[in-house]
């Protein structure tokens, strides 16, 4: 085990789960840990470039697809959504005192060096393909994920 | 600690979250650990058999029980429940991926012998009798949970 | 990294959620552990006094405080809250069963000297005072909480 590694399992694709697991995983780069974040199920959402790609998929996955939000500017809060005027009040406060949105801390992690990796499997399940994400992460299971959890010496479930 | 012991409270019932608990949970033991999945709460809906029990139950008690589903195949997604339309979708999806559903997880759980506990204090609370869980599994409280997480290297709370 | 540390991260704001966390606090820190819990976003409400205080705040602030639950008597459930009568329900099956409510489990996680720690920037967010919390707490940020964790031998995220 080492004291400067950390991982986080993003399940969650509401935003404000989203910006806390970024907070945490930005926090931890910036002080020298090595951290790493698996997106799985609806945390593959935030992952989701705004664009969609053109991809072969089926009736149910398209239907899938187009139900859940494409990417960190379409996500909703956990509480008090209200369709979709809560993260709008959320992101107006936030940028009244000057807090970094969740587009910004994605890019943070990046610079500081964050691994980003997707579930492969959720991302079978759900339908999701590569050509949807964002560029430069990688793609593992579960088996990757413990590798890396045995490791580290803080592993937290965003739910 | 031992390097190969991990624990995971299961405090949610939703057929999403329980998919990624015991995709975990399966995933470590396949791979040597040992493993211990705490059901509390929610979570305990996911140890119910589908045929109530005959146990006495004040009326309140027998009320939360009709109103929370009974076991895997009646729990309900995190998000995009539809009333139901969403876990039909969602399992359908995992038909065509070929992947486990979640009775076929529980059930790979126990073969590579997950151990499973429901908290007993959240039972009592919510008025679950042992009668109503599937078999084989233990009862404990927070104690016996501590001194189990003390132990593992990883400890998830899945809420 | 001490084998009689832990910490929980209380990023809800659900009363079932909420009484989870400080039964795994306080078992633990009945045990003999130093245990810090970290309310951050919605688990924020779990710490505010039941009476506003009188602090100066932008229009949305005011709209954000009025419309979060003022406290533990407040807060509502995950699951099953049906306006308010699922919380009701929950407290008399609690009380039948002579189980410690949401704030006699605050008081005790006071006595046995769980640390309490507000997160200033979620506070921040949110347009939530310091005045408008219980006494006796903490205000830091998530580099604190990196360095307590990485002391800890559990951590969790209630999320």
């Amino acid at each position: 085990m080492r004291e400067d590694k950390k991982t986080i399992i993003v399940f969650s694709g509401d935003l404000d789960k989203a910006m806390a697991a970024f907070i945490i995983a930005n926090g931890a780069a910036a002080m020298g840990n090595e951290v790493t974040m698996f997106f799985t199920f609806w945390g593959l959402n935030i992952l989701r470039k705004a664009k969609g790609a053109k991809v072969k998929k089926t009736f149910l996955e398209k239907l899938f697809g187009w139900m859940m939000p494409r990417g960190p500017e379409k996500l909703g809060l956990s509480k008090m959504n209200f369709c979709g005027l809560g993260p709008r009040m959320m992101k107006l406060m936030m940028r009244q005192k000057n807090v970094n949105t969740l587009p910004e801390l994605i890019e943070q992690a990046r610079a500081l060096g964050v691994k980003i990796i997707a579930c492969s499997m959720s991302m079978d399940i759900m339908g999701i393909h590569p050509e949807e994400l964002i560029d430069g992460i990688e793609y593992a299971g579960v088996a990757s994920y413990l590798g890396e959890a045995d490791e580290a010496n803080v592993n937290l479930f965003i739910a």
